[in-house]
Formats: C-alpha cells, sequence, structure tokens
C-alpha cells in the first residue's frame, strides 16, 4: 500500500514491542492501577467498552470514566490469547482475545472469568506509540434475551 | 505524527467518504445483501462479533463465515449515531453506534432493536479504502448474569 513507502523504520519488532506494552498496562490494570492505560493513551483517543451507552471521545473523558476504577480491580490470571499485529507505517492495530481470572471488582470480591475481544489501534506520535482507539467487549455474552 | 508528512493527497473529504462507504454497505446488509461489506474487507482483514469464540481472521474465514446470512437478514430502518473518522494518512479509523430496526434475522422475522458498537479500520491501498480491522459489539448488552 502506498504508506509502505513512508514507514519510518519500522521493524518486526514493533508487533513485538506493541504487544509488550500492552501486557505491561494489563499487568498493572489487573492490580488496580489504571495510569497503565491512561499513560498509553493519546489525547485523542476514542473508546468503548460494554457498559457505556456510547463512544467515549478524547483524553480527557476516558481518564473521568477510568480514574474512579483505581485500586477496584483485582485480576489474579489473564490470559491474552493470539495476538495480532497488524502494522501500516505509524498506525499498528492490535487484536487479542482475553480471559481474565476476575477478584475483585468495584462492587466487592468475586471470583468470576471475563472473556473479552479487544481491539487497540496504536499510533506513532512523535516517536512515540500511543493508543489513538480502544474496543473492548464481551466474547459471546450470555444475554437475557435473545438478539 | 510522523505519517503526517506521509499523507498523500488525503483531504478533508476522507472523513465523509468513508462514512458514505460504510452506509452503503450498511444499506445493502439491511437488505441481506453480504457483498457490500465483503467487497470492502481487505485480504488481511480481522474481524470481532458478539457470535465468535475468537477473532476471525482474513478475507476467506470472514466470507466463510459471512456469506451463509445472505438473504437472511432484514433491517428496516438504522441510525448511526456521530460517526467519527480519525484520519492518520492512509489509514482512517471509524467508529459509530448503530442502532438497528431488525424485522429479519436467520432464525425467522422479528421485530426487534439491537445497539451496537462498530470499529471499522479501513486503510488506503493501492489508492482504494479497504477495511482491515472491523469489530461489532453489543451496546450495554442485557446479560443472564452480572459480569
Amino acid at each position: 500500500m502506498a504508506i509502505a513507502s513512508c514507514n519510518k523504520g519500522a521493524g518486526d519488532n514493533v508487533g513485538n514491542r506493541i504487544i509488550a506494552m500492552e501486557r505491561a498496562a494489563l499487568d498493572r490494570w489487573g492490580k488496580g492501577d489504571v495510569n497503565g492505560y491512561l499513560d498509553l493513551d493519546s489525547t485523542d483517543i476514542t473508546y468503548f467498552d460494554p457498559a457505556l451507552e456510547k463512544r467515549v471521545d478524547g483524553l480527557a473523558a476516558v481518564k473521568k470514566y477510568i480514574a474512579p476504577f483505581a485500586g477496584k480491580i483485582g485480576i489474579s490470571h489473564y490470559s491474552m490469547i493470539d495476538p495480532k499485529v497488524q502494522q501500516y507505517g505509524d498506525i499498528a492495530v492490535l487484536t487479542y482475545n482475553l480471559v481474565d481470572d476476575v477478584i475483585r471488582t468495584p462492587d466487592g470480591p468475586v471470583n468470576i472469568t471475563i472473556r473479552w475481544n479487544c481491539t487497540q489501534v496504536y499510533a506513532r506520535i512523535d516517536g512515540e506509540w500511543k493508543i489513538v482507539h480502544n474496543h473492548w467487549s464481551y466474547t459471546r455474552p450470555d444475554l437475557k434475551k435473545s438478539e
């Protein structure tokens, strides 16, 4: 594609680097530290998750939404399943399935497994990879009524 | 960001063009025509929706999954809510909320409303915009048990 000629030093290791960044953010999230992700988020981030009525736009709005989860999430173990990075120059689209063993939610201690579909669009901005879009959804949610 | 200097003629109208392409695909989907989306999909597409156990990779696999829906979907009306296009050179990340008035599913006639979160990552490949990643999920799914 046209963008390939613009590739500025993106190497084969970009995929591994993106995945390592994501794992580091997941590690922190599972300990109740919300800043792993917030520090990666770009100012122009757009964000979806299943608890929201609609998309959240921009870092300030995402921070306002995510910050109250600080210290209220516990994940004893997670599996990042089959992470894939599609790189197009300074954009890298990371997708994976995630299985979380959750031991704490904002409602208190639990012992549940939550399965996620995850999309993270990273952009290299001033040499630094940042998340410009994030979409979390449940894998095969068990709905009350058929949709 | 670094990529900006590589921008090859992307104009302010790219956002509108991407949204128009998406609407055309939605129009066809709502009439049971699956090829609106399949014709837009890139060979390297990755795909999530809530019915899948895991991500589907590549056009052949997506076609195999989507083709059986041909003629089995009916949507009488849809609202694309607040579409946003984040353009980074030859990549455009389209996100929106969607409200579908569904009158037919593969299980038969229905009269239901389904609300979606949608991510479409378009890439300009050889001058043509194609979908390289697609993530569909339910907006606030009504779960049987708390997740």
